[in-house]
């Protein structure tokens, strides 16, 4: 606590996506809660299934939609994004966005991905003119909604070992490189590397504890942590049709791994 | 045609997810219905918003719940499936999912993923022990729901080097992995090649016919072309913690690639 006392206060939002209250879920968030506050921080929360969040991304998102209008996503919301005319409750999550400093994720992994509920939030919340678009700087730069920090805390069924380097399931960086990379990294939400819980069906309860020891280590270095170090898309390594140049260097042969910045 | 008329007639659904009924995933997937008709097909169409799809998985999925009672989500699942009491939208899903011999996912790529409406589909339909769960063969086999195929057909926004092996977002088969190695092959539906229409938000009309004879061509082999390759969890690659062994030979170094198998 003595270290975190000594960072400026920050402004943290927590969306979680779990339909339990007692979940761990739950209680994971809780704690986070209580944690960043009692470490001098401001907390909001946006509990998806208590708000009982529209998942589904509709023209009603758009009031001034015309009915008869054929509905193109981006423009549509791209409109009601500059004339302020989103629905409210889309126009509140960006408010809250915009309002913190650090953004937490907190899901259940369901089929490798977040919630459909979660899933909705991202797809509503992030619109064109908000969080990317024309007048604002290039994806994957310090742009956007940047210098804002994403950290995705994650519950799994699955055993570690089948998320690691050679698990079945693919490595967990890869499988979250589409939330870490597509969603964060593009908008400028500097991504920490997640939190993840493993094995959460069995005995969850008696495993809270020390969960909350590691959880609390990487709040307390919310605000600190090196974020995974993606390249930038204006830093010079991608060319006009936003490919890595051919005589960048590379830390992988192929996959994910070739948008990381060499280390060191 | 000539081609497509010598297979043996199959049962495709088609799974479409797009608010707009005059949008280009419309009209892909009223093509596909009709050309695998034509073709001597039966197809079944889940338009998820036409049908108002319920996106977000709650504890009414499991109407036997008890209401005073902590909702785990893999338990309340396995056990309604195993009582056939699952919300009957649910049940509909799965007849129809077990009716078919192959499955198309129509959807627009938002945010690196499918959008809330068909994550909440697939959250709430794959339920335990009916896509995978004790008593049915490993994941990652040819259990599950095999010998069915997948097929995801999905619009961009982006230009295709975006999404090519050096693009800045990723391979679209690194994109796709959670999707065809997390969803599809976990339930043994065996993955194709996904079929991809870019910058769709550029003048799609005048690309539409290309994008039909290029579809057609797919549809005609969605039973006799060749999945992705991904390696099976009970082949002898994976040790018992789900991870790939030592002297497994790989065809890359890191990332989703480890897990095909290798060709020839």
């Amino acid at each position: 606590m003595t270290e975190s006392a000594q960072q400026p206060q920050k402004n943290v939002l927590i969306v979680t996506a779990h339909p339990e209250p007692r979940s761990l879920n739950a209680a994971l968030a809780d704690f986070a809660a209580e944690h960043l506050r009692a470490a001098g921080h401001e907390v909001r929360t946006s509990d998806l299934y208590a708000m009982k969040w529209k998942a589904t991304l509709d023209a009603d998102d758009y009031p001034d939609h015309p009915a008869d209008q054929r509905l193109h996503v981006l423009d549509a919301a791209g409109r009601a994004t500059a004339e302020g005319r989103l629905s409210p409750d889309i126009t509140a999550e960006q408010e809250k966005l915009l309002w913190s400093d650090a953004v937490i994720l907190q899901f259940p992994m369901w089929w490798f991905s977040v919630p459909g509920i979660l899933k909705g939030w991202i797809d509503r919340v992030f619109t064109y003119g908000f969080a990317h678009g024309p007048g604002m700087p290039p994806p994957y730069s310090n742009g956007g909604l940047a210098p804002r920090r994403a950290l995705a805390s994650v519950t799994f069924g699955a055993h570690e070992p089948s998320f690691s380097d050679r698990g079945v399931h693919g490595r967990l960086k890869d499988v979250l490189f589409p939330l870490h990379h597509g969603l964060f990294w593009f908008t400028a939400l500097a991504p920490l590397e997640p939190f993840a819980m493993y094995d959460v069906n069995e005995a969850p309860d008696d495993r809270f504890e020390p969960a909350k020891l590691e959880y609390a280590d990487r709040l307390d270095h919310l605000f600190t942590d090196e974020p995974i170090p993606f390249r930038t898309l204006d830093g010079g390594d991608y060319d006009h049709d936003m490919r890595l140049l051919p005589d960048v260097q590379t830390a992988a042969t192929s996959g994910p791994d070739i948008h990381l910045r060499p280390r060191g």
